[in-house]
């Protein structure tokens, strides 16, 4: 049997997603827990590979059970899997799906935010989920340099050169950006990004390149140049993980 | 000469705000980065000692210092401060004020928010400032129970048995209940509670009273008699510290 599990997590404490030998995963500690809970061997698919220290909000998991060794209804398998989780991950649902759905062969439209907080001094309760700037930002020239963004287009300026994707043609379907004052000064901005798929650090790039375009630092003309050539320095600087979190992931198709 | 502080911090790890012999409190640990700054023992007054594991986003302390030992100029404390805190404790803004400004005797008005996170699984991103719950709730009936509180009242209902406080009469200016529906599915509700001053345990005992209405297992005639009788068993339980903000505290005349 094939089970899906919903998966929000504070991404503070771990290596990132996908399984490593000598570090902490979110992969890893869902496949020891469910190991321990199934009282059989459990991998993961994830859908997302999130990197270190980048949040969830619903990373899609799946993975194959033999019933016959443990006979747990599949949506019971959340509520149990979470009291042996730490805090930090929580699995939201947890169904069953067609036994050939793969998370990562489905259509999909995945939706990433960046919150960014601007303001005179960090705030201690935000520390965790947003990146802390003292600058200031103009939203609305943001979101005009997101706009050259969306649509499907070569990539290859905005991942990282360790990426070891075969294409790097993907399409954004969607970029928002908006700022909201904070009744206790300066304002959180939040970049939201939809697409079919992003490469290895794209989405923290494109926040960083709109970061300065919001500060005058990179030209709109600077940023149609790095989609049009590639070129990785004509985009803006990799904005720091804990301000990354992984929203939302739909698939396009029935998936059980 | 004496200088104010406004303080933010994320209460989780910290046995409240006031100074304790084995503890590591707020207060603590401001005297003690002071002192190594400033070159001079320095005890701060709090204007509001929050429980153990309750936030802010600005409680204000002020202090004296003796500017022969250590010329810094007033604002400067605050980002000379920073640098030597713990992440979760942040000074947003220092300033000089009147010798003979007293944070605890001048007349202020304090808001303290309290946030529910309602919805069917916790969210690792919230967990420590929100308090999580199942349960859902009907928020008109927690604004139609939180209108009989507004006004001056004696809150010895709404208060611990370990208050010391002289007397139990206090204003409170409005409170406020909002529900905020979240896009991953459940909501979030803050109750904004603006008043002179609170008793001890008061905004959490209100907080779970209000929920308690919500969830229709208190009437509003139960709650209007804990008013009139001060009869601690007819208010609701004292709400988890987590979900309990101090957010902002203004002085009703000129500081400094």
């Amino acid at each position: 049997m094939r089970v899906m599990l919903r998966v929000a997590y504070d991404g503070t404490n771990y290596c990132g997603w996908q399984l490593q030998p000598n570090a902490v995963t979110i992969e890893g500690v869902l496949n020891q827990q469910l190991t321990a809970l199934l009282m059989q061997e459990i991998h993961v698919i994830g859908t997302s590979r999130t990197d270190a220290g980048v949040h969830a909000l619903g990373n899609v998991a799946v993975f194959d059970m033999d019933e016959r060794v443990c006979r747990i209804p599949p949506e019971k398998i959340a509520p149990a899997l979470n009291a042996g989780l730490p805090d930090d991950i929580v699995v939201q649902e947890s169904m069953r799906v067609f036994d050939d759905f793969h998370p990562r062969k489905c259509v999909s439209r995945k939706t990433y935010e960046y919150h960014i907080l601007s303001r005179k001094a960090p705030l201690p309760l935000m520390r965790f989920d947003s990146h802390y700037t003292w600058n200031t930002f103009d939203v609305s020239k943001m979101q005009r340099a997101a706009d050259l963004l969306v649509g499907e287009h070569d990539f290859k300026g905005f991942c990282s050169i360790r990426t070891s994707a075969q294409t790097t043609v993907r399409t954004i379907y969607s970029i928002t950006v908006e700022e909201q004052p904070l009744a206790v000064g300066g304002s959180l901005i939040t970049i939201r990004v939809t697409g079919s798929g992003f490469l290895y650090n794209m989405v923290r790039i494109i926040a960083g390149t709109l970061m300065e375009a919001g500060m005058d630092k990179r030209s709109t003309e600077t940023i149609k140049r790095a989609v049009q050539t590639g070129e990785r320095t004509l985009a803006g600087p990799t904005a720091p993980a804990r301000g990354l979190t992984l929203a939302e992931i739909r698939f396009e198709e029935a998936i059980g």
